[in-house]
Order: structure tokens, then C-alpha cells, then sequence
């Protein structure tokens, strides 16, 4: 069997540019790095022959064929009817899907449509994959060889079911192939230029890292770096893996704040505050409510999580936080002394142990020559002693807030750790 | 010749996802937008023979092909050739772009080296486009009744090449077509199929609305209506594009709440709170902040946005808001006695305006058999008027913050309008 793949998108919102085709990208990455070369990707619109069309092209040039969207319960969705005629299939109802598409429709107190059971028709003879996050679940088929896999184009959806049952069920159906490896070193606090040129040796002349390759990943704020290496068998890649990992941490390591690429920084915060059983309180200016926000993202943040303000308005600083109208007069809202008296203001208020607050500009507008837009004070407070931070981060309004919450992440973990 | 449009992008960084094919969604609205009608995306290595595959397929079934990447001086770029090898014709050097070449390297202080003079060579009886961002210049072809333009992938150099001369250049050669309309109805509030379900008789015998066509593009919580057609001419097009947004309006129009595709919930509410001159405070629970940060993410927000209280902790609920001891034993933190004394306490520590709080039980744990998880209450003051809302939604943790606020934000409008 072919280890060539194609992915293959379907819907007319892509072709039309309405939305960008982000799934083709992740889903090619994560094929990559188990090794398989993904070598076209194709999108079409919701049009019968031209699906047709295209799977049938998809067969003849490669082994594997991902296929997403389409798979929805409205008219314009006729994926799965298009390859079952193309596989000579009959359309079969697959009752396990049909009890989850009525469980789901009862969690949510409606009765499921006539065009939502569409969702449970699958080839004859095609393996099924329960869909954990939607509706429409993931299928494969074997046709002439390829392995065709269907699934939902909803991204969130799409990307639960790869990673929980596609990948693994098409890494099952591979042969032997030397072994591969994989590590994700998550970051934060350097740009990926500087990571790059702290680790370009590395990647030039990879005798270093005995032929491991060196990849970068940004996301901002972040970057992942990604080391991965192909060996003999697990215990030789392990060890290998290791050897790498051990060399790239004593260059960048004080970045590194997890080994689970898909840890969020503000999940560390939360175990790190359960682990060391100290409640946390928040005082937000600039960053809106993000950083309660973020931190009530994640399961269990209520063990820890006392609150926070978010004091927009000068009088609710001076009202919910007890900022001295003398402060703000004298130095203004955007001080290290107004952030101070704000993280002893929620301190007093909540009796949190460590609290962190945040004032300064995001803009577009607000600025001023002394104070620029950008300009950002953090101050966090534990075990009694207040700590400051200035910054300048001049970048657009959402991404000033994502960048001055992921500070403010990184200085809760370094008061604590 | 036929207006069926395929854009093809070439380059080993596209197909392993190391890269997101912008480009591609890039190309298709403008193109789209101008009434051609995109058909295929296609994207291949930097391989001589999947490239040249790709470019007799293309000339096959599309009049317009547009081909992205593989323009540079590198030895992985060779689009050209491959494409000339193609077209039968022979590759020349271009005078005009070679003293271009020249001029920009010495701009930058360096001699033209050999490499980059392959960026002249162009397919004999080519019409050259200059490059005024970079150096790989666009060249368009004529084969086999196809338009082929081929624009370098650096996304800056593409946009600019493509809306400076590529698509003047088609439309130039177009014959009078038909005008074509689009128009998004963003909604919130009713699921997608339940959209389709209250429009399906309109897709279905599209007579009634004379051939215009309806689409629907989910993002959770939302969807997007499209509604597109052609006419004689833009007069034509306009009015009868007006009708058809006028029928639709009168089965889904208290869904909708913009007209501009790229507005936001959120947005839509703050220019409404600064036309009416109110001011906004909130106080959440279970939304963990969402609810601010999602305000104060729309650039103006500070003109109403006073301010909020995340109230995790019951005690904050009591010393931020004011919520008495009583109530939380009588009736829980999650009843609508909760949400109404936390929006009574917002507005008497604020006095803002408009003041809208919740309180219910996110997920994954904390649900009971009585107030089982995805329990809602929502309350709104305005006027000394308290309104209250129960829901019930059971979804994963971030989609349930996302669709609580959403309901939050209608519940504002609902408020002031």
C-alpha cells in the first residue's frame, strides 16, 4: 500500500475563500510527523461530480485520503452519499451513531430532526468513529487499496476525532517502519527569532544532535520548538530523544514551561497553585477580564480561584480596590504605584495569598508622550512583599491582551515555583 | 471560454502544513467577489511532474488558472520551467525584468547573482507584470483556450501583483457577464439546522426567490446566511437581492444582528450602548470574565464599559455584591435569586445603567441532580427593571462560556433597543 496522502477538503466556503483551509495545514503537520508524506491537497466545492471526481483521482495517486466537511445535516452536505456511490457502496443507518445523534439532541432538550439522522448514514462495511465533541461521526472505507477516512469539517471537531481515532487507526494499518520520536518543548518569553539563533548550530550542523531535526512552531505569544528523530527501535529513540532534549534545555530552558503540547501556560499556573494549595485573586485594568478569563478555562481553576475585578473605570479602581484618589492624581491610572495599591486592594478584599494586578494602555487610543500606548505596570503579591514589572508592548489591542495575560501567567508561576 | 476558476499552490512548506494556505483564501474572495466562480484548490510539492500533472488537469476543467509559488532563485524553484515544458514553448529572458532585477539588487548594495537571473526567464509570448514588492515578476500565458497566471507565494508580493495586474487583466478579457451580489446575515440564537429547517423550502424550490441561492456557515455559537445571486445588472442585481433579503428576514430576522460579515456580537452591542449613551457593568460567575473581555476587546468599550466582578468564590459574591448569606443558603449560588441579587449588587457598586450578571455551573464537575452542569441564570437590570433568564446548556467548558456570554450580549441588545 501506498504511504501517500492526499487531503481533501469539501465545501464551498472554502473554495470561495469565505473561510481559510487551516484544517489541510494541521492535519498535514501532524501526518508528517508520524512520518507520512503527504503530498497533495485538493478542495472542492459542495458539487456531486466534482466530490465524485475527486475521490476517484484521490485513489489512483494515493494510499491514504483524509477527507473533511460535508458532513453536516443540511442539504448542501452529501459527502458520504457521493462515496458510497463512487465505492459501489449501499448507505446503510449505523444505530450506535443514531443513539448518539438522539442522546446529543436530548442533552440540549430537542427532539432530532429528520435531516439530523442524515448523520447516521454511512458505506456498508465502513468502520465508525464516535464523534466526542459533535455530531457527525468519523468514518473509513477501504476502496482499491486506499484508506479513505470522512470527517466533519468543523475544525474542533475534525482534529478530537484525528488524534483520537484516525491517526491511530491508520498508524495501526502501517507496516514496521523504523521508529520515530517526538518531543514539544512549549515556551514563552523569546521571540522564535531569538530561540532560533539560540539553537541555529543545532540545526546546521545536526552531527550535534546526532541527525534529530529542530522545528519551530509560533503561536503567538508562543513558540513551540519541536525535536523529533527517527532510530532503530523505542528504547534507542527514547534514549536518543533524551540526549537531545537534555542539550536544547540548557540553551533555552528558563523559556520552557511545559512538555505537553497541548498544556496552555495558564493550565501550569492552576496545577502549580493546586499542587502548592495557595488561592489567587486577579485585578485586571487593560487586559479586560482575559486573565480570569483564561484562568476559569481550566477545569478545576475554582479549587484555586477566588475571583478578581476587572476595574475599567477609574472610580471602580477607587471603589472595589481602595486605589487613593491622591495616587491617581499624582502619578495616574497607568503607575507602578496604582498597580500596587490595586494587587493590596484585592489582596484585602478577597484575603487571596497571592494576587497579581495589571493597569496600561492598550489602544489604539490613550496614549500620551510620557505614557505611550503599550505602556503596562503588573504587580503580584505573596507572602506580604509586592513585586513590579514594567513593560512596553505596543501591538495590536487583542494581541496586547493575550501578551500582557501570558506575563502575568509567567509571574503568578514565578512567585509560586 | 469557460469562467471556471482553479488556483493552484506550489511548495514542499504548503503541503506538510508547515504553512497555511492564505493565499489560496486570499485569491478566492477577491475573485469571487468579481462573480467568478472558484472551483478547485490545489496545492502540490515543488516535484516536476506533480506540478506539470496539475497544470494539464487544470487546463482541462478550468478557463482561469491561477498558480502560486515556485517563482524564486532557488533550486526548488521551478514552476516556469516545468510550465513551459507544458505549454510547448520556449523559455526567453526578459529584458524589462532583468533590468528590474538588476536595479533591486543594487539597491540593496549587491550584485545580481546567477541564481536570481532565473527569475527573467519567462515563457516565450508571455505578458510580464512587474513586481513592485519583490522580484519574482507575474507573468500570464494563453493555452489551450485557458488564462494561466502565475504570481510568486510570498503572500505581500502575490496580493499586491494580483489586485495591481492579475485581475485587471482577467476582468479585461472577460466578455460582459452577468452582475453578481452577495449578502451575510450573521445570527445568533437558533442552531444551523434549525436555520436550514425555517429556509429549506426556499433552497428547495428556489423559484420563490428567483434563482438566488442560500447558504449557511457555522461558527459556533453562530451561523452566517449567505444569500447570493446574479442579475442583468447591478441595478437589477440590487433590487432583486433586496427582496430576497427581505423574504428571508421575515422567517429567521430576530436571529439576525448584523448585516456586516465581519462584525462581531460584542461590537454590535457597544456601538449600540454608546448611541444610547448607556453605561455597562457586569458581574459573572461561571463565565469566569469572558463576558468583560469579549467588551473590551471592541476598541471604544471604555466610553460605557465601566467595569465587573468575576465573583468565583461565594464569599466574593457576598464582599463584591452585596449577595446575602440567606439566599445562598436558601437557595444556592446558582438560582435566579443568586443572579438577581448579583445584578443589584453590580448596579449599586457601579452605578451603571445597564447592568447583566450570571451564575450557573460550567462543567466538567460541580452539576447535582437538581442543577445538573450547564444550569444557567442570567439577570439584567435597566431602568430598576430586573429580567431574568434560565437555560440550560451542556456543553464542553469553553464552548459554554462562549455561548453564555453570546446569550448574555443578546440579552443586552434586547435590553436597549
Amino acid at each position: 500500500m501506498s504511504s501517500v496522502v492526499e487531503i481533501i477538503a469539501i465545501g464551498d466556503e472554502i473554495v470561495s475563500g469565505e473561510i481559510t483551509n487551516t484544517n489541510a495545514s494541521f492535519l498535514a503537520q501532524e501526518l508528517w510527523q508520524q512520518g507520512l508524506a503527504v503530498k497533495y491537497h485538493t478542495t472542492v466545492r459542495d458539487d456531486e461530480r466534482d466530490i465524485a471526481d475527486c475521490l476517484i483521482r484521490a485513489c489512483g495517486r494515493a494510499g491514504i485520503v483524509i477527507v473533511t466537511g460535508g458532513l453536516g445535516p443540511t442539504m448542501d452536505d452529501f459527502t458520504i452519499e457521493v462515496a458510497a456511490k463512487v465505492f459501489g457502496a449501499k448507505l446503510v443507518e449505523d444505530a450506535e451513531t443514531l443513539r448518539r445523534l438522539h442522546g446529543f439532541a436530548q442533552r440540549r432538550g430537542r427532539v432530532l430532526t429528520e435531516n439530523s439522522k442524515k448523520q447516521a448514514l454511512v458505506p456498508e462495511g465502513a468502520k465508525i468513529f464516535a464523534n466526542h465533541v459533535g455530531t457527525a461521526p468519523g468514518i473509513y472505507y477501504g476502496h482499491q487499496g486506499a484508506l479513505f477516512y470522512f470527517l466533519p469539517g468543523v475544525p474542533a471537531e475534525m482534529k478530537d476525532l484525528f488524534l483520537r481515532s484516525v491517526l491511530p487507526d491508520i498508524l495501526a494499518r502501517q507496516k514496521r517502519r523504523p521508529h520515530f520520536k517526538i518531543k514539544y518543548l512549549k515556551t514563552f518569553g523569546a521571540p522564535e527569532a531569538e530561540l532560533d539563533h539560540l539553537l541555529s548550530d543545532l540545526a546546521h550542523d545536526r552531527t550535534q544532535i546526532e541527525n534529530a531535526r529542530v522545528g519551530f512552531r509560533a503561536h503567538f505569544p508562543e513558540t513551540t520548538i519541536k525535536l523529533s528523530l527517527w532510530d532503530e527501535d523505542e528504547e534507542a529513540a527514547s534514549e536518543h530523544l533524551q540526549r537531545v532534549v537534555d542539550l536544547v534545555l540548557t540553551r533555552v530552558g528558563k523559556y520552557v514551561y511545559s512538555f505537553d503540547r497541548n498544556a496552555t501556560l495558564e493550565e501550569v499556573v492552576v496545577k502549580e497553585l493546586i499542587a502548592k494549595k495557595k488561592t489567587l485573586a486577579v485585578a485586571e485594568s487593560c487586559t479586560g477580564g482575559l486573565l480570569a478569563d483564561r484562568i476559569t478555562d481550566v477545569s478545576g481553576a475554582s479549587e484555586i480561584f477566588l475571583g478578581g475585578v476587572v476595574a475599567y473605570a477609574n472610580d471602580l479602581k477607587q471603589g472595589f480596590l481602595g486605589v487613593s484618589p491622591e495616587t491617581l492624581a499624582k502619578y495616574g491610572e497607568v503607575s507602578p504605584q496604582c498597580a500596587e495599591e490595586m494587587v493590596r486592594g484585592i489582596q484585602r478584599q478577597t484575603g487571596a495569598q497571592l494576587c497579581v494586578s495589571v493597569t496600561g494602555i492598550a489602544g489604539p487610543t490613550g496614549g500620551t508622550k510620557d505614557k505611550p500606548v503599550g505602556t503596562v505596570h503588573i504587580a503580584t503579591l505573596f507572602d506580604g512583599k509586592v513585586q513590579n514589572h514594567a513593560h512596553d508592548f505596543a501591538f495590536p489591542r487583542r494581541n496586547f491582551k493575550i501578551l500582557v495575560t501570558s506575563v502575568m501567567l509567567k509571574s503568578i508561576l514565578a512567585r509560586v515555583s
